[in-house]
């Protein structure tokens, strides 16, 4: 049903094929020819999404059996790692008062941000480009106006109930932060869910876990300077496997700066562009790690803004 | 364990009593003496949230039966209703590029508006006053900040998954909309709940239909004007059966403006400070309304604003 | 100096070519191999402002000769007409306190407009396009960045103190406002000139009053539908005499909509890229209309934002 | 006519006054009582501006005689040093086009800023409070909305023309840069008006270089945390000249931090509040310096903002 990078999928799990994405690999998923229309029509604009139906809520539900709930987003405020260039400012204002004999006051504020792209965040289908195309070849010149896409806005996506799986990869690895611009290879996907004893299904949420999330307002220089995370090969990986959705605890899910250079930010054009798959960033994936929860309900809930590019979201696991 | 305005609950029954709050009943549940500490302990920034147990999270979950999704989120963009003073102001951003041989290239959005407080709106406990205090008594000038509140900020009361009810009050008066300054009363809500065969409980989110949301961004003045909405009776009734969450397809739960015109915004205070109990506004009902969907499970993840008054949320029901 | 439009001027004078731009005449200055390079040469960043010289500053201070001064900034809040898209909130804050014996507290606001084009409003280099092009033939898309333009930010454009003239067209009409779409004439400017017993200088700030001021927060709907003010033909007039700002009371300086209907804001590009001559928009000319004032220093101090297209401002006018 | 702190001020010449501010002196310019009504008049709100007269204007006017202008204010961006809850974030939007045959396009930017206290700043008398009071006693709770204030609001202050006066003590000591926490005294103020040979008159606009403009986007964290500027003699010095502005090329134009460790800015709420003189800070005063040009026409237009405690201006002095 996706599009595939490479049909022989042997060959990546030579050691020596990690990290190296071959010219003719990359020419191959980005061309339109090859990527539109999308795997769910010419006119979808919801991607990945449409892996989501009653069988897969209900499945999710019934992997609620305790009642936990892990909260998963990173608080919001001005002190936050952020790539360069963005803002977050909330302004506490005291509207007036007191009112009645009951002496109301109210209290609200304004926030400036990049609402799509701060803190824990969902990216829509809107976000990202191959040359002067979004997903499913939709044209930016046609769809981007002042106030928001015409089409493939976030509002679009709709909330998800997913079966969510943990891919503990630091743990694997037995540190707590992968090494700054290490590539998550398709076999350490394969060896951390053996080591769970998950596997990933279609219409999944699939969280990959770092450690670089223990470096969110700790290092926030080092946190946004680069950052362990998958390549185009573990991503072809989930691909095949259906995934709906994948996260992590870093901030642009794939290993920054990408190792082949002539790339910029590839995982996120094969997810989101050409198979319509959607990233959730910043996750705080610490304590399901701690607990070793690897298989939950994953509960997200992408603001309704019209016409946006993603939104930050607050997230839920529950098991 | 909350506090109840009226003892003799048998008298609000009566309707002559419904829709005036006599004075002695208004001083009673404003004074610090009787409301402070809360009934979550004088330390407390949850308020009902402290209702959520693993159990009640369980218990949401067992409803979960067919997998369907019920968005009850309106779409945020600059054409809906807001009070005088709000704004919403969503401008996208075509960020540098084409980057690499992908000829990457990323979209975003700044975002001002009154975050927590726009839209589908979640109210957090350093929203509203009494007097000087917030909730638990907190004194305002303590601890408002420039950059938020530094107790009772919405970050604290996490997210929820918890038993919805849906009251359909609109459809049990037999009218698509309730008259605009209509009080809805405990009788309104114990016939809406025999209609519908579904019993209030502790920890549960009640969400009561009032038809306005009809007018939503088709008549925005009258919208924002008054509004139909559960008054201190029909608020003390829910408290008395230990709801954490009342939302309602208005803009302010509680009718406005109220009855009594010597109180302001009085059920507010009431669930917000005195209670505890939280408040959801703007939501979308009509398709739970459609389906008879009276009991479900309800999640909504606020977003984690250090310090905030509350979140734009797109909360989902789903059965 | 600069471009002209029609080589022969004689001909703007018949009445059957005003508000009539020939397809020929339309071309010829839209090229940029006729514009391109500008009169102040290929690297120039400042166009019209080169004008500017000791000489011409003395001159204009040689104006003042009472000390009198003409405020002639509309207020700005966010009951001002706005074109579509554009908001201004400015948000108070009390800032901490009290501090010290002297028990000091501060207030501040946040504002959140497009701030290079609200109320009375000067318009840099970068503000217009046309095609792929801006002011000199730069093109936008080698100078735009997310944080502003790398070239012709109006912190380069600097400040103004020049000699500024009064041609007030709605009284030589005998009105208080001209027709909602009445296009200025050549003939109109001469003699609003001849009445007014002024000539109009190189390096001239030229107020042109069309009475549209009045509508302003008084009939907001009107006055941002449309606008009378000067064509290409009066736009031309004025670059031939070599003048350095165009400012009105209107709020693009230029009748709305264009007569000749395949164009579209025409003046803005032929002032502001063709020929580097900066506009201001939503003068009050009130005062100086009633006091008959019309020649004076006028002085603009548009705000250094780097790499903005414009600035709100504050122009004086002093006799 | 203005307040004065110590009636015999040859007290304040000896060496070992200066930095220690008496408590009881303290106390008398701070108290309601002393201070109110303004020297302008109960019902006043516009401060020191009234001293600006037309022969004030006339005589500034004179003063410009070689028609050079001194651009003295720092060009905005998001690298200017700024207080600790301050933002500036402008972003450039690309609107909609090509539009016409003429392929019009538009660019603009949204601006979010504390604008009323960023850059070079404009200092109004809404800005600061002496306990519960603004300028004149007027109580801060009854004047202050969300929207703006309702009195003493930047937008009544007007435009200033007025003689500038440049007190360069930075030279008059021989350095680039006076030391971090140095407080200009009174013999500093008259040792550097005999050096340039001018007189500080009424209604002046006198500003006062202290070197530590050098340090804007050179060093930050140096230029916020602390600064040499004047104390309350020196302020007390100006206010007896009857001065309208007082201006600096610093952030607060007073020493940071004040050497009586029990006063907190309290230059700005002697100047503001008690005179009614209004400040201008971060200035960039070096070619002003570097030409030895002492006196001046100082011409500043802060933005009509509508409620606004200040504004961010770019004034000129012209000589």
């Amino acid at each position: 049903m996706r599009r595939s990078i490479v049909r022989a999928a042997g060959a990546l799990l030579l050691p020596c094929v990690v990290g190296v994405a071959t010219p003719s690999f990359a020419q191959d998923w980005i061309s339109p020819e090859k990527r539109c229309p999308s795997p769910y029509g010419a006119e979808d604009e919801r991607g990945a999404a449409n892996l989501q139906t009653p069988q897969s809520v209900l499945a999710a539900a019934r992997l609620i059996r305790e009642g936990k709930i892990y909260e998963l987003a990173k608080i919001l405020d001005r002190t936050i790692p952020m790539s360069p260039g963005r803002s977050f400012v909330l302004s506490v204002q005291r509207t007036s008062g007191p009112n009645g004999r009951n002496q109301q006051g109210g209290n609200e504020e304004t926030v400036f941000t990049e609402l799509g792209q701060i803190g824990t965040q969902f990216d829509g289908l809107a976000h990202q480009q191959l040359g002067p195309h979004l997903y499913n070849c939709v044209e930016t010149e046609k769809v981007a106006r002042r106030t928001g896409f015409t089409k493939l806005g976030v509002e679009k996506a709709g909330s998800f109930f997913a079966r969510g799986v943990l891919l503990d990869v630091a743990a694997l690895k037995g540190v707590d932060i992968l090494p700054d611009d290490y590539m998550i290879t398709i076999a350490d996907l394969e060896a951390a869910m053996k080591q769970a004893n998950v596997e990933v299904r279609k219409g999944d949420a699939v969280l990959i876990r770092t450690g670089w999330g223990r470096l969110w307002t700790v290092d926030n220089a080092r946190f946004i300077k680069g950052e362990p995370g998958i390549g185009l090969e573990a991503a072809d990986f989930l691909v095949k496997r259906n995934v709906m959705i994948v996260g992590s605890d870093n901030w642009a899910v794939e290993v920054r700066p990408y190792p082949d250079k002539g790339l910029f930010l590839p995982v996120h054009g094969f997810l989101l562009n050409v198979n319509g798959v959607y990233l959730i960033e910043n996750l705080d994936l610490e304590e399901l790690a701690r607990d070793k929860t690897h298989e939950f309900a994953f509960i997200v809930e992408p603001l309704k803004l019209r016409g946006g590019t993603g939104s930050s979201v607050a997230p839920i696991a529950v098991k």
